[in-house]
């Protein structure tokens, strides 16, 4: 199967590397708009050939839109466009619903399968792309019944030889959940990191008492604002859902610390500690 | 060279490893009040002998405090109640003003060193003790000048032998410090576990979406309550202080998103960004 891949940066180059080692692609395409992402994708080898979008889509089976998420739904028209009824589109965006609306009337919708791998780091571009990402991380496939049949099982056969788990949701209720249990966190980190780049005035002693709690809570702040602006801008509803919800735990917190509330921080502390169950 | 650690949880436990693995005691004793913890740290070996306060105070040359923050300050005077001008007593405890203040008059106060090994997990008693906790973590000495010389260098060449790099700090200072690097860190992760919990009335999806990003910003609220209200409480203006700062930003986050101000939360990422520098 010849694959293309939109966007050669963290999530697309990982899954070029993926895709090579398990054997899934016969030959790698890649699209790649940073001309210097795309030197640095091609002296990693992350495909066999960089091309242009003209060039790539008619020789491509399959072609993976991994791009940020304010490019997304266009592009995805744009791409449906020019494809035949045989070739399949599918993207890894954190973000659906918009996508989803903006090819919903698309005479080739069938064609189009939203996946969201649920695997990601801090860093971003062809370097960060790592080998073994994907395997044991759940992947998502919003609004199946909206594609082809054939089309979701080529997408599930291919994430299922990476090791993904998959899971069906709809595009609407993904974009809840993908705000609670990872746009949050990163919201959460980043002003986190402003916290105490904004009260600390000795960096040195940041560096230095900063234990390993401190280096898991603010590693997320080191995502790409490229990234990262999109997501949150547009699932803003969900996330400043969430986020209203954030502030006023910490502002229960807060009140209960200030008056030495003992029985209330250890009843909230507990209550927190049942992540442990989830998490496990 | 006889060691008497008071407290065979997490840090006491790890500790009486680390000194056992790199040969730093002769002797270790074990003073624990739980009889449960006891029994676990019997059967995990971690010490050669456990034994009352009575029987272990006359026995050791160095005496480490390792219990929660509550009791530590009172525990401190009557330690030194009962020592000779000979013998060291050290703590390892998270806060330390109102425990160097406790003890600030006391006749020994020259054999106490204030510790605090910049180690720890989310985990607690002494099944979670960790063999090579502490090597590479930065382990803070308070009010040295307040210790006597050959005290403080005992302690010093002890966290040498274990690998952990040394730093000189007031005690308040350091209360302050740790607020920013550790205790937030907690009541950031408590929060954002209540706020998923709260929200989230499906846990299935947060388990089957949760990704290392939410994984790793709510590690930290596993931990337990006994060890943390007393920290958040003893070091309350410090915590109220980086709490409201860090309420603060995550608003300031919120209405950004709210008026779609792309420019500012960018501006605002890229200045998280730079914990990047410094962590690294």
């Amino acid at each position: 199967m010849t694959i293309l891949i939109i966007g050669l940066g963290l999530i697309g180059g990982s899954l070029a590397l993926a895709l090579r080692e398990h054997g899934v692609a016969s030959e790698l395409l890649g699209v790649e708009n940073s001309e210097k992402h795309a030197t640095e994708a091609r002296e990693l080898g992350l495909v066999d050939r960089i091309v242009t979008l003209d060039e790539g889509i008619p020789q491509a089976d399959l072609i993976v839109l991994a791009t940020p998420a304010d490019v997304l739904p266009l592009l995805a028209v744009k791409i449906l466009n020019r494809i035949n009824d045989r070739q399949i589109v599918a993207d890894t965006c954190s973000i659906k619903s918009e996508l989803c609306e903006a090819i919903s009337m698309h005479a080739h919708r069938g064609r189009f399968v939203a996946v969201h791998p649920m695997w990601g780091t801090e860093y971003s571009g062809p370097r960060a792309a790592q080998r073994g990402a994907f395997t044991g991380c759940t992947t998502v496939i919003c609004d199946a019944d909206r594609s082809d049949a054939d089309a979701v099982e080529v997408i599930t056969s291919i994430f299922q030889q990476l090791g993904a788990p998959i899971l069906h949701m709809g595009s609407e209720e993904h974009d809840l959940h993908a705000a609670y249990v990872s746009h949050i966190s990163h919201v959460s980190s980043f002003a986190l990191a402003l916290t105490v780049l904004e009260k600390e005035r000795e960096e040195r002693h940041i560096f230095d008492l900063a234990s390993g709690g401190f280096r898991s809570t603010v590693r997320l702040a080191k995502s790409a604002a490229s990234t990262w602006v999109p997501i949150l801008l547009r699932n803003k509803y969900n996330v400043l859902d969430v986020l209203r919800e954030h502030i006023h735990q910490l502002e229960v917190l807060r009140r209960m610390i200030e008056r030495d509330d003992a029985e209330g921080i250890t009843r909230a502390i507990e209550r927190a500690n049942s992540v442990r169950e989830i998490l496990s």
